[in-house]
């Protein structure tokens, strides 16, 4: 079974937007071991609509039609697709007594327009919709499944996951496991050499994602019991651990390691703080970014300037002097003076080259971070590249400091 | 003249990588006035990419063909092309020269496949490659023009700026003249009202990007002589500066709100600090982001906890015991308290609610931000909506102190 992934919207053929949910779909399906070879996308024209619905009937059968399902005039896809595929729009009431409850509460004006989201290809099944209004559909005729998708990138991932994947896993007639491991601090093809090379069973597949700030490893086992696929994970990832853990921060879905950090430091009731020079206030915003962070974190200090390491922090003149602003000595200071002036458990020092220009004869990408932990104070020097440019040197400087914390921590 | 842009890449195919390539060159076509109501993208298949091709030339008489330019076995992108079109490939000499000399220079071993780099459809024209080896191929027929682009992001958009834009123009016949610009703080439909509503003259046309941390507002006159179009513009600038020129911050394609701010305090010679809560040290982050910000920024103070805000910064217990830690009270100690303790001419104080939770009956959203110039402090309040969520919450508070203090300056 094949897929053709047509998106609809103006805003795409515009060039305003690009079409994440067709990267995201795509990216689903492979998953689930469905091909897709083609990936569409018209204005919000219904000629257009039905001429890209009709090429995709003759060369795929599971097709998804995606994005203009609002109440508005430029919203035509559902009915356009009805019409290519010879059928008509049914109501899902439940969704029309939902959608007249939730203006009613939001005390809003309700025109006729608006009953359209509850309408689904008729013969097929409405798809809940978890954080919107408009329901999707599921329709199944003799050779060709057809699933039309709200466009809003936060309601298509919702549908998607939560309404369609399950029945697109039951179409597909095999159980696929997986699972996603999260890894931080080792180049992509190094971490992937020594995963597969690991691998103790060809069954279980293991691909790499890159992430702004992170690594995710997918396994996946096909075909298997949910014991004996369950089994079969525990051992890769048992032996891949052994292998790259040091770069490993958790397993799951919605894993990110700030909220790692933060929810160890809460378990064990500690709280912590930062002095930053290069990084500026980054890793104090990113443990600030995790709802809760107030039960960790009170407060810290960004100390840019060398004359502010000195007088606010009380980093003493001779360290810098004689070590260099760069180095293992001053980050130790900063991490133990703002650990003592915020009388924090664990206190964080970062100072190095953002770049572009090079400091103290450190080329950009020269980190030095020191943490102050309840028992010994450490530090470790990063070597990024200059090419990754002063924002990246900035947040793997972030992410590098709370590995170290988090592994630390365990 | 209608347009079609077709991608080829079984990484988009397969989910990995999001088509950025077709949203860059949608926009730069509609800045041309060339309308494009189709992308489709294909895997690297011949079959394929003919088929794409051969339903493109159909309906559309400029075709974009993307990606899949590369030395390897799975780049068919280039033979596909030609076999559809039933055109030769032919050599460009220089390319190859440059594709020879820059194996010698990195003492890299080449292969047969490298020449294909330096390949172009026959009949048409190299388009050069600004930052990488394989060239692209401009190819006009008798009611069709098909372009042929490499896919790396970064060697798509250097080619389509300096090669192939310049090429497209001539094939329009007439001047294209814009200019761009940025706002913060208004809501987009508000703001094209007022905007629309001051127009003076409709030879100029204003549309709308909304961009994480701004609007840009791009005005483009079509078919004039240089000195029209500018008069136009210029005109055009000036009453809509008249009208929502609170909430403007610059006019130009590479503009940051922040970036003006520390080009703003570096030729003023003056010195800027924050002491941040609910904001964490995103403010100071987003400041440090621009290179030379040492220039203007020697560090500052996040203060998450209130305790922190007493001890370490000296806001009287009183003010927040009395005003509450949301108040322009507290929001105006903390931003005079910094200035003084870091010796700088402007302190910002950020106090607020990033939500999920509510605090002291604020919802999330309120937020308060208090400035320091050199002769006066102010304050004012922020109501953004809380579905906006912790981190646009954070990211809108660090532009609007941002705005303020770039209109305060002026």
């Amino acid at each position: 079974m094949e897929a053709e992934i047509i998106a609809v919207g103006t805003e795409i053929t515009l060039g305003q937007i690009v079409n994440s949910n067709a990267r995201f779909l795509a990216d689903q399906l492979r998953r689930l071991g469905i091909e897709s070879h083609w990936q569409v996308t018209v204005d919000d024209d219904p000629a257009r609509i039905s001429e890209a619905i009709h090429n995709a009937w003759l060369r795929n059968q599971l097709l998804f039609v995606c994005g203009g399902l609002g109440p508005t005039d430029d919203d035509r896809t559902l009915q356009s697709t009805a019409d290519a595929l010879g059928v008509d729009l049914a109501v899902d009431e439940d969704q029309w007594q939902a959608i007249q409850a939730d203006f009613k509460r939001r005390q809003a004006k309700m025109v006729p327009e608006n009953k359209r989201q509850a309408y689904f290809l008729n013969g097929g099944m409405p798809l809940a919709n978890p954080v919107g209004l408009a329901v999707g559909s599921f329709w199944q005729g003799k050779d060709h499944t057809v699933v039309v998708l709200p466009g809003p990138p936060r309601e298509f991932k919702a549908m998607v996951s939560e309404s369609l994947l399950p029945k697109l896993k039951n179409l597909m007639g095999k159980p696929i496991i997986s699972r996603n491991l999260h890894f931080v601090g080792c180049p992509e093809s190094e971490l992937m050499d020594r995963i597969q090379a690991v691998l103790p069973d060809k069954r279980v597949v293991a691909t790499s994602y890159v992430q702004p700030d992170e690594i995710q490893v997918r396994l996946t086992v096909h075909n298997e019991t949910t014991t004996n696929a369950d089994e079969l994970l525990n051992t890769a990832q048992e032996k891949i651990l052994q292998a790259v853990g040091d770069y490993y921060f958790g397993t799951g879905e919605e894993v990110s390691l700030a909220k790692q950090v933060v929810d160890c430091l809460k378990k064990k009731h500690l709280h912590i703080s930062a002095a930053e020079s290069l990084t500026g206030g980054l890793f104090q915003a990113t443990i600030c970014s995790v709802p809760g962070a107030s039960n960790v974190f009170d407060g810290g200090l960004v100390t840019y300037a060398i004359k502010v390491k000195e007088s606010l922090l009380g980093v003493p003149k001779e360290v810098i002097d004689q070590q260099g602003v760069v180095s293992a000595a001053t980050a130790e200071a900063m991490a133990s003076h703002v650990q003592k002036l915020l009388h924090a458990d664990i206190g964080v020092g970062f100072t190095g080259v953002a770049g572009p220009d090079s400091l103290e004869g450190h080329p950009a990408g020269t980190v030095w971070i020191g943490i102050a932990f309840p028992d010994h104070v450490e530090s470790f020097e990063l070597h990024l590249s200059g090419k990754l440019g002063r924002q990246n040197i900035r947040r793997q400087s972030v992410q590098r400091a709370l590995l170290r914390i988090y592994h630390g921590l365990k």
